[in-house]
């Protein structure tokens, strides 16, 4: 079923990982074993230290996609009585307010363009008009278009208003900093998969331990219990219930790769060469950029489909595959779009290879007019 | 860090797995990628196929542990206003007790010793006293002890009644007969780690369809909407939230060689020679099982720690392991036990061997005595 080299996985995650990194699943693991549950406390202490968070947070994995410990963060961190506001500029921000209405907990949508980011001064009038709002919850890069949200300036406001902030960092948290021994945050989110370039699977949160104490009983969930889980974890060294063993070792070899790389600031330096040998090689095919150059986080890039007749993203995106790169389609609701990561284990060759394969595939697709349609005033 | 070979698990899972299936994690797969989603759509066939329900039953697949998945299924097919009666002999008919507490959904236990096992009359007893019971959640195999429930039985006494019924086949699944074409059953419930032999990381509910059509609205969670994620998959192919690609690759190829080993009689078969030549092994020893032969399921045995006071389980535990083999540790609280299990991808040399590597540990510990100490009568 298998045939010839693995295409390389130009999306926001899975992502392409290391040889190194996949081969440390070629090994079966006792999820009771001593041996292992080492590997799962260097994980922790790894994570904590990428968002200086020694003196203050703690770590606790879960297991399943991000979302399940972006829920899981909701669920244990805000109490049942408390109120979030959710600044909302895209479809991972949506999820949030999908998350709050499941988990009945009180909720508020600062809605702005999928093009821009909130401010500060935003959210602090939103807060104001609003004193019955005790928890901001921010996405750092918001993946559906790509953009890149202030974060340091957002956990000022919040921390001047006595406010808890849960940061979503699942496509951020390695590559973008994010210092929570200067910005206060209560939580920071991500997962494995994702700029740390191991597999999926699991994910995690660093969570303020001054926090996460006071939040037992506040889970709706067994299995998305937080606090059951930290507790449990600190008296036993182990996870609650079995953990994906193998994508856990996997994600550890992955954090040994991180480190030896240079941490993040190495592995953001790495993306940004990424995303700029990507948007200068496609704006020379003619293709723009959905966001401006300001908000573009160096993460994944949203471009305007080809206004051209002869343009499907199906068939793009077939025949783009078929010379090695996986695209990932667009995510926004107004305009036609197809998205580029630049994040995984590649660098900046291969973002000139897919330009020449997106080029290739263009000529043989016959679409001439690279540049978007005229979008209908709104 | 890693050396000399791997140790066999001898636990309830993860489980030592085939080559092959860890190999099937060498590669990274885009989670929007149609290639990849045919994957999904075979492997959720091949599970209906082992319960004989193509023409009844469709399979949902989450991520996450066996647990989330159990959760899930609770969480989504009982109604709000449902109640639940859970026989309980047992850690993991314990665990869905609390699953019900912290989803709000009433529920009563049907309390029977850890050696025993319910029947369809005490079940029958316990439906008519209390109508306002509308589910039974059963645990096929309780592998706190290793005892197999009577399903087949519980299954026709729901069915006689008009209730549904919710099976937690995790650590059975695969391995001993369970047929939803003959013994109605709302769900049944196992994950990718246990007797298919894949890593552990997503689980999956069979669901009568007719029963989950109904389900809307139902869950308490976002990330476990089972109903959301059925229609969501129906409608793209896709897993609603990144799915643990490597995890479901693997799964995938542990399913072809449990199909090509023959399925489920051939696997059970297999297990069953494991179990009866480690109990022999290990009774020439003086080891005493805590279950009776009758209700022992082929899966894990829980034996009876000795009575010298020169044994411990933590310097036996990591002297077998020395020698090989992963050991678990009893679940039981009344009586001083650990657990060897007969799952995954050994054979009885593998059982043979680790009698071997439990005989020689006795002997460097100065264990003389292996009959357990005699119990106070309760």
């Amino acid at each position: 079923m298998i045939k010839g080299n693995d295409p390389i996985l130009l999306t926001p995650g899975p992502l392409t990982t290391s040889l190194e990194t996949k081969q440390a699943m070629l090994r079966d693991w006792g999820s009771w074993d001593a041996t292992f549950n080492r590997i799962t406390a260097s994980i922790c202490e790894d994570v904590v230290d990428v968002v200086h968070g020694k003196a203050t947070h703690v770590a606790v994995p879960l297991q399943g996609s991000g979302t399940f410990s972006v829920e899981a963060a909701i669920g244990n961190l805000v109490p049942r009585d408390g109120k979030v506001l959710v600044p909302n500029n895209g479809a991972y921000c949506l999820r949030i307010l999908k998350i709050c209405k499941y988990l009945g907990r009180a909720h508020v949508a600062l809605d702005i363009p999928e093009d821009k980011h909130p401010t500060a001064a935003m959210i602090e009038e939103a807060l104001v008009k609003d004193p019955s709002i005790t928890h901001v919850a921010q996405v750092h890069c918001e993946t559906g278009a790509g953009i890149l949200n202030p974060l340091a300036e957002i956990a000022e406001v919040c921390a001047k208003h006595g406010k808890g902030l849960i940061v979503d960092a699942m496509s951020s948290f390695g590559a973008l900093d994010i210092d929570v021994s200067k910005h206060p945050m209560d939580a920071v989110i991500a997962a494995s998969g994702k700029c740390i370039e191991g597999p999926p699977g699991m994910g995690f949160v660093i969570a303020r331990k001054a926090v996460l104490e006071k939040c037992q009983g506040n889970s709706h969930s067994l299995a998305m219990d937080l606090y059951d889980q930290w507790t449990y974890m600190q008296k036993t060294t182990q996870w609650r219930f079995t953990p994906p063993t193998h994508v856990v070792a996997a994600f550890h070899a992955a954090l040994g790769q991180f480190k030896a790389e240079g941490g993040q600031p190495a592995r953001g330096a790495r993306y940004r060469k990424n995303c700029e040998t990507l948007i200068e090689g496609m704006g020379a095919l003619g293709f723009r950029t959905f966001l401006s150059k300001e908000v573009q986080a160096p993460v994944i890039v949203t471009f305007h489909a080809p206004g051209d007749p002869a343009y499907t993203f199906k068939d793009f995106y077939e025949k783009v595959k078929a010379r090695g790169y996986i695209l990932y389609p667009g995510k926004l609701t107004q305009v036609e779009t197809f998205r580029v990561g630049c994040i995984g284990a590649i660098d900046h060759n291969e973002m000139r290879n897919v330009v020449s394969a997106v080029a290739e595939t263009l000529k043989e697709m016959g679409v001439q007019k690279v540049a978007p349609k005229l979008l209908a005033a709104a």
